[in-house]
């Protein structure tokens, strides 16, 4: 987190400022860029993985670029599923169907013997080229069933620590504040 | 403006980043911060007032400050009131009675020939100390009446060039596009 001092007492003027800032950054996603190629994430490491994706888009458009890979590791599953974690119950599968299958893996494990992290590896490529990595962990439990509908990917079933509530059911900005992602994007300090 | 391409088609994620990123900047003014001590702007420009303020308030913080001194000048009036806008009216004066003093010195000259433009000159001294000033100026002309509820100072009288209506009427997005105030500050790129 970036702290700056305004040094005014004006408070129209604070409000502009705040303002004007909130939109020097403008993010475009690669929805937005006519025939941005398809990425396979087929690297072996979520760096690998972040990193094609960067460089590849970069090289496409000439643009600061912003990419990050990111997964799920249960120590009982020796750190599965990890960088398949979007394709854990197969090629086609959704978040429902990697929750289940997770379940399903995890059945009979204890609430204690649950822990996991959530590792999220980001790239940032910037206008001159230069490359930054960080990375972002978020350490947890892997609950007895999915609860609550906010998040995304294995969001229903992770209880960070410190929380009796899943990111499913924690409030966005609480997960935005603590999770891996969050870290990881911090770190890069744009 | 900076602009970063996010190289992910997943919604759930970018809505993620975008939040993320968002708040990777807290902006404090000066009301929060216990016995900030009062800067009178006696310098001789913008520059030197904004530089004193940055530096007084970095000096008491160590955190990274952004200041900023700006003002209207009208061609027609030799570039006045300058850096006394604020108090051109008097030590005590508000925007209404600047306005009004305004309006005065330019009776009887025509639209065509009230031409002025609003300069703010920006500072941001970082955590190491680096100093960067920047400036910027909007273009425009004094209208023959004060027209609008929006922005402060001289917005009411402004009208930018390009536009037919003051600061005062312009949506804020519009005037926060092309305010000398947003160009100073996105020249800081932070």
């Amino acid at each position: 987190m970036t702290v700056i001092i305004v040094s005014t007492r004006n408070k129209e003027k604070l409000r502009e400022i705040k303002s004007i800032l909130g939109k020097t950054i403008a993010l475009i996603s690669l929805d937005k860029i006519q025939n941005a190629p398809k990425i396979k994430e087929t690297g072996k490491t979520y760096k690998a993985n972040a990193l094609k994706k960067a460089r590849t888009i970069f090289k496409k458009t000439g643009l600061p670029t912003f990419a990050e890979d990111s997964g799920l590791e249960v120590r009982a599953l020796k750190g599965r599923p990890g960088i398949y974690s979007a394709r854990y119950a197969g090629p086609n599968a959704d978040s429902k169907l990697n929750n289940i299958k997770l379940l399903k893996a995890l059945e009979g494990v204890p609430l204690k013997r649950r822990q996991a992290l959530y590792r999220c590896v980001a790239v940032f490529i910037a206008k001159d080229g230069g490359i930054k990595i960080t990375e972002g962990i978020c350490k947890g439990t892997i609950a007895l069933t999915p609860k609550g509908e906010k998040g995304f990917g294995y969001d229903p079933l992770f209880i960070p620590d410190g929380y009796n509530k899943t990111f499913g059911e924690l409030a966005e900005r609480i997960k935005n504040r603590i999770s891996h992602r969050a870290k990881a994007i911090r770190k890069l300090r744009f």
